[in-house]
């Protein structure tokens, strides 16, 4: 544990890999863009699967797993799709190694080469949608709502720790239905699963809205987001949802026989969040003194120091703590006692302030006569002395208050960088001052969005889903537009 | 679903193929060795996981997430580790396809060919391994507890659902400790964690036992394993422990200074178990009608059929299946009410006792008016007419003795098919005629065990841990034995 780096002013890029790297989040591995989750990292993202599974199966759906490798020709079958994942994929070529003629190395058999080359998978539709052929005959084969818990790899050239990484964790779900109705629904519907996790998880409010064109999965008729801001001001893609109509269906020749006995092709969604999540968490609420994580997904949610001089404090200490404990854990609060002698308070204050934990409790003798003990929030960084009495209620209602407060302050940080810009000087004077959200008219044309993107590095995030129409001129080409859309530079 | 299947008698290796596929629990792929497992039968795996990921945590191990791909100078470090796993490896070599010069196809970019090829992971001692260097410095880094649950792909040629498959699921644990002495108590420790979860959850007896050096994992100094009969009499290995020595570390250079201020190597273990044991799981309960599978780990534990010929037939039963299905729920049982219209009660029966679900209530409108249901179970088919009084309490119990019938079955059939020879001619006679285990004298040598091996298909799946020293003669050499070993032949 170590303080030795930039706050977020002075570089915020660096205090975010840094404090990723230092905080035992993950680190870089040998392999190039690919990163090492630490436990204590991944004890974050097991709780945010947690909690996500059982939101995916809430509104039924079931996990499976297909295979980690694609057939090369299956890349060629949907025609964007190809377009958008060929660039950045890893390619197996051979299937075995063998000793150098030296007899020194091992080098790659050429006799074991592969007929065909396999991709890495990098998204699982068109393996998946060749399965759904054999799974789908008749309507009432349909819904099939299947999600997959799954490493996909996308050979980035430039990454950075949870936030872009050559190989990933994720989930994706696979959705086939009978109809286009049925199948947008659940497009949205996963939109929302995300939206209120990110929300009530994350601590992290979020715009729902639609890709433009531009920006849409290739091979998806729409593109659903929820767009975060992070603390730079700048916005991460926290989640997506594509509508991908009857496009992979038709690649793969998945058919059904409808109840008016009609053969039709199928309909079909997919969604998915993944590690990158761990970014948005830590570049949200943290600050320059570490992590603030927020308490439903703290993997220590509170921690108790004791402050002693000689055993006999120590063990009267340890009997408080204890029962304190135990208490909190009857209540599904997860604890720490640190009792280390290998380690002074001072030590661990720092040191689980660092690394995020929610709630600290101190006791010293002089608790132990009062009956009291002191409690330290992370996130206002605010003491008190609190009464034993009914402490593991006090404690559940301050976790909620912390999660509470991450939320709203996150909120207003939001409001307070969001803009309405009607003139490209000002949109871009809002951006290069004040970063932040930016809303503005659009022509709806994807050369304008590729200008401002080029002149100003902002993107459109989205077009917002609860936005009201307003009769305006583009700030780019003056013609007419009917709402403002979200701009942002972004992660 | 449907029955046109071998009964074990007539193909027993055909009748779990056909089991697995028409079940639903899993189906080849497009790719070559390569399996999709559906939602059933992840449903399975995902309670197998959840089961073991407490108990591995319940030892004091955390989860953590390591690169899918491995350099390939990491494999040469550790010299019987490439031994073992450089011949059956998918290796990638590039990371780009592109457009073919006709425009018509897609090709691998020979310009974005890597510097060093990848492999995908096998296992992942090495990437590990190379990791701790930088984790650990004193003692006081260690032990280091880490699990992975994750996919490897092994290049085998021959391929069977579940058993072996190109690719699989598992969880591999990687501990690095300061003393020999720790890191074999973690060997046997782990090993003692798989035994209790294949005898309590799998309902399956195991010998526990240590492997000869033939059969050692590549790069361990012992390999400690649970062997399973299956209802044809040979052996799966279900589940290894290996104690690892220094052998990673003084290949990955990690060194740890003592408490005495010595700079030494550390020790290792690595133990994992797979989605191989959902094929242990099939072939050791199942029967000529379908899957049989042990209450712990059923997805649906009890489904509710209603027997009607009306709707109003159908909302009296409703009403009480409802009751039934909320008070079975309140004891964490997981129930279904399979009230669809469009199938008949008898092909609901037919489709339940094929997916082994271990208890069917039927309601029909004679059972509403004596406030009775009645119950069949599916490991002995008995059926019961209850009183609707009690009645979650005895459908708990019921479920018990179903995993305890079953696991009481499994231990009768082993004891009935396991032997002792004292000659190759009777060693020969037993495995022809009876199948099973065959403890036997062996010399010791690795040279007799090949032997044995080439002329019966029997090999030496371990030297139990519990074995009593026995004065003997080798059955191939005659030359003496301290004890007897266990042979069979095995999956």
């Amino acid at each position: 544990m170590s303080k030795d780096f930039p706050t977020r002013s002075e570089n915020y890029s660096q205090w975010y890999n840094d404090l990723v790297i230092k905080a035992d989040l993950a680190e870089n591995s040998a392999v190039r863009g690919c990163m090492v989750i630490k436990p204590y990292g991944y004890a974050i993202w097991e709780k945010m699967q947690a909690r996500l599974d059982k939101m995916f199966k809430e509104t039924g759906h079931s996990n499976a797993y297909f295979p980690l490798f694609i057939p090369k020709s299956f890349f060629s079958k949907e025609a964007s799709h190809v377009e958008g994942f060929a660039k950045e994929c890893a390619v197996v070529t051979h299937y075995r190694l063998k000793k150098s003629d030296d007899g020194k190395s091992i080098v790659v058999d050429p006799t074991a080469k592969l007929e065909e080359e396999l991709i890495i998978r990098p998204t699982s539709e068109t393996i998946i949608w060749n399965t759904y052929r054999g799974w789908i005959q008749s309507y009432r084969d349909l819904p099939i709502l299947v999600n997959q818990w799954a490493n996909v790899v996308r050979w980035e050239m430039r990454t950075r720790l949870f936030l872009r990484t050559a190989e990933f964790l994720w989930q994706e779900g696979h959705t086939a239905h009978a109809t286009a109705k049925e199948a947008i629904e659940e497009t949205e519907r996963m939109l929302g699963v995300y939206a209120d996790f990110v929300q009530d998880y994350l601590a992290l409010p979020v715009i729902k809205g639609v890709k433009t064109a531009n920006e849409r999965f290739a091979g998806a008729l729409d593109t659903y987001c929820i767009e975060a801001m992070m603390q730079d001001g700048k916005a991460l893609q926290a989640g997506t949802s594509h509508f991908l109509g009857q496009n992979f269906a038709k690649a793969f020749d998945v058919k059904f026989t409808s109840r008016e006995g009609k053969l039709e092709h199928v309909w079909a969604t997919s969604w998915g969040v993944s590690t990158r999540l761990m970014g948005a968490l830590v570049m949200a609420h943290s600050d320059d003194d570490g992590l603030v994580l927020p308490p439903k997904l703290a993997p220590i949610q509170v921690v108790i120091v004791p402050i002693y001089k000689n055993d006999e404090q120590l063990s009267a200490i340890s009997i408080v703590a204890k029962k304190i404990k135990s208490d909190l854990e009857k209540k599904n609060i997860s604890v720490k006692f640190d009792d280390r002698d290998t380690h002074k308070p001072g030590w661990k204050f720092a040191e689980y302030e660092f690394k995020g934990v929610p709630v600290r409790i101190a006791i010293g003798p002089r608790d132990i006569e009062n009956q009291t003990v002191e409690v330290a929030r992370r996130d206002t960084k605010e003491k008190s002395v609190i009464h034993l009495t009914d402490l593991s209620l006090k404690i559940e209602h301050l976790l909620d208050q912390i999660q509470d407060n991450l939320y709203q302050k996150a909120i207003t940080f939001r409001e307070s960088k969001t803009f309405k810009a009607d003139s490209m000087s000002e949109f871009t004077k809002i951006l290069d001052v004040e970063g932040g959200f930016v809303y503005a008219h659009w022509d709806g044309t994807s050369e304008t969005e590729e200008k401002i993107k080029e002149e100003t590095k902002a993107t459109i995030r989205c077009i917002p889903l609860d936005n009201k129409l307003e009769e305006g001129k583009c700030i780019y080409s003056g013609k007419p537009s009917r709402q403002r859309v979200l701009f942002a530079r972004a992660y």
